[in-house]
């Protein structure tokens, strides 16, 4: 019997003790689910005789430790502050961890402990960080086994709403973290590869930057530039690239619109808005506008943005209620990106029968024996409904998997890790492609930014 | 024979120690000047019998106290940031002093010690802070003693170049620190108050959202808002003012021109260019426009900007020359702000004969017997020379005068202070009006915002 522990028992973790349980006869596994709040994991748990959830405070080190100390394998699903004293239990007791949180500073000081003692600790195999590493990996690996030179990778994630929920003019619903969307792309400009240049946008310009990008059998997305695109630049062995951008994928128009609450200063969270509580959402909208005793709110704001009487983005704006002199914001000491997040929240909640999506699009360019390629691939992966969302599938499975393979001994490379190695992740994507979360790949004419160059 | 210490002999000192020095007979003054370089305090006292130029280090703690224990009063014309242990000497010896700059928190902390010494510390008494003080708490004290309330005050100062040294189509040059110039209005959203309700103007919005004033003999600025507008709310008793509201002046044109620079990201210090060492101006502006392999970047900045063909602003930025492919950045790791601030050095340094310009606009609305009223009151000062600025001027003279005041027992309420009692600035404006730094006042009709409330 191996045992199993996983800390966390949110939002993304219903696939990933699903796969364990389903597979606790075959595998031999024993389940235990530990959060302060054991409500979620009793209920994803159901039944079933190879699972338990216990209360478990990652702050209370008895708790910890006991609960560490009897696992063979520990999962964290915990946000990714608090991995940290998981991890240190797991090296005392000599216990593998699996996460699918951005390795940090500290966890990655743990490395050369962590290798001592011949274990493995595999961070960043979720979907964004973990699939899109391993999916981009497999094809750039490919690609220079077969003697080419990667001359450009973009790569694009979104976690969208599915079509068939796809019901507001935005074509967008929180699926995950609001404030994440709100505050996205702040804190700096921009940087990113292109034809060898480095190009830098500012946050105020990033959302009309957008490119377009089309998925067979979805139509067309559109996407605009993340900050860190040059982050796994030398991670993937790509110091020579001429081109290397990373992006966020929106249904198009999502950014146009979303600009104009840039340009206003309406997702600003540096600074709080005075007698926030009491404002009406018209007055909120109004405090960036200039006073005017006799323009309307509306006319003020469509002037300020040059919007047209007949642009298609107003409705986008009105379907929002923000002008609404009777919705009040409520909220005491608001920055102006929490308001805009209360208003947000009203019209982009997920109905109880709404599906999430989650979208990703590679592109890497490549010059073989003299002439330039194109492969693009692109995955889709659609919820179930609430619980089974598309988020919680695509994090949680590669973390199931890893944590197997880990059991199992097919992924045995000790150390502070991410899934950029043959080891890990062709096993994980071939179990991936068996549970439909899977990569087309085609043949594109090269894109490239400089045919005149080639 | 009264002994005056000036630490600090920079840019603003000229008509500081010209004051000092002319007046040293009839006042039965001794002027020190005291720099850690004494070439300009030698050239500014020339052989005045009654003044003399010493080397002091600021930071030598010897020296320093050795200087302020001879003196009767003590001026520091240093930046800000090095008042603290010159004010700390002068409380241990018991000397007043007197500095142009703004109050830092350690200075406000001495205001017990140097109460209890029975001292002044009198600050703020430059052009802006200082002159904006005086001159607006003038009209508000006498509107006040007359029965009337303030509904409105809006205050705005440029550092401009002189009508006949206005040679470029930006109508500026650097008359003052250029990088304060490059950076205004970064740090957050301005905030100000319009007809009672807060507004908010994120700082990539700040330049196109100005007003225009005109001044007589000298023609149209424009303004756009300070951070700051609420600093002085409360010191200047305007706690229940309608509208608030400081701002920065410059000719008309300028702040349009500007913002290209905001919306491409051209002023960001908060990251370093890569390789911009070896960069040209032209690939300096390229790195903020997307890629193409054949469009020109001067085609992508006038689309990225939507600069129409015939737009003049155009020419603003030839004249600049930042498409030139020749011209090298030649600054290590610099920031785009360090990099836009060596362009426009190029183009906007005064000529040797060139003269500045200081313009100040005060606007003040209130109700007398149930009816509005408002006066505007403006200054423009225009420097003699690049020695004798009106910078120089405006700063300085009043500085020297408050010196007098304290030292012949005119001032006297002790403190650590600004400018901002009748006791203080009655004298010195009086004064300040001989040497023709004075303000036109005249009543027009009541601006405000809202006509229709009234």
């Amino acid at each position: 019997m191996r045992k199993i522990l996983v800390i966390g028992s949110g939002k993304s973790s219903s696939y990933l003790i699903k796969y364990f349980l389903d597979k606790s006869s075959s595998e031999d596994l024993q389940l235990t689910v530990g959060d302060i709040n054991t409500e979620s994991a009793k209920k994803l748990i159901g039944d079933h005789p190879k699972g338990r959830a216990i209360e478990l405070d990652v702050f209370n080190q008895e708790s910890r430790q006991n609960a560490v100390k009897e696992a063979d394998i520990v999962v964290s699903m915990l946000p990714a502050r608090f991995h940290i004293e998981v991890a240190k239990d797991c090296i005392s007791f000599g216990k593998n961890l699996v996460t699918a949180s951005y390795v940090s500073q500290e966890m990655q000081d743990l490395d050369k402990d962590v290798k001592n003692k011949g274990l493995i600790f595999m961070n960043e195999i979720g979907v964004d960080p973990g699939i899109d590493h391993m999916s981009a990996m497999q094809v750039i690996d490919r690609i220079r086994d077969n003697g080419g030179e990667i001359l450009l990778f973009e790569s694009f994630t979104g976690g969208l709403v599915a079509p068939e929920s796809d019901t507001n003019l935005w074509n967008y619903k929180f699926t995950w973290n609001p404030r994440n969307v709100v505050v996205a792309g702040q804190g700096g400009a921009a940087k990113f590869i292109q034809e060898g240049t480095y190009k830098y946008i500012p946050y105020h310009r990033l959302f009309r930057r957008t490119e377009f990008l089309d998925i067979d059998n979805f139509g067309r997305f559109e996407a605009y530039a993340n900050r860190d695109s040059l982050k796994y630049q030398s991670v993937y062995g790509l110091d020579n690239v001429k081109t290397l951008y990373r992006g966020t994928m929106r249904r198009v128009g999502f950014s146009r619109a979303w600009n104009v609450f840039v340009q206003l200063g309406m997702t600003e969270d540096s600074y709080t808005i005075d007698d926030s509580e009491n404002m009406s959402y018209r007055d909120f909208v109004n405090s960036f506008l200039p006073y005017s005793p006799t323009d309307s709110v509306e006319l003020k704001f469509r002037h300020q943005l040059k919007i047209d009487q007949d642009d298609i983005v107003w409705d986008k704006f009105l379907e929002l209620d923000i002008f609404n002199p009777k919705k009040r914001v409520e909220l005491k000491k608001a920055t102006p990106a929490q308001i805009l997040q209360k208003i947000l929240t009203d019209s982009w909640t997920l109905d109880p029968e709404d599906k999430d999506m989650i979208v990703m699009y590679h592109k890497f360019g490549y010059k073989l024996n003299g002439e330039s390629h194109q492969i693009d691939a692109t995955m889709v992966t659609v919820g179930e409904d609430q619980t089974y969302t598309a988020m919680a599938k695509t994090v949680g499975l590669p973390v199931a998997i890893a944590t197997l393979g880990i059991l199992n001994g097919k992924i045995k490379t000790p150390g502070v890790q991410i899934p950029i190695s043959k080891e890990v992740y062709e096993p994980i994507l071939e179990e991936l492609k068996s549970l439909k979360i899977e990569f087309q790949e085609k043949e594109v004419p090269y894109f490239g930014y400089n045919p005149l160059n080639l």
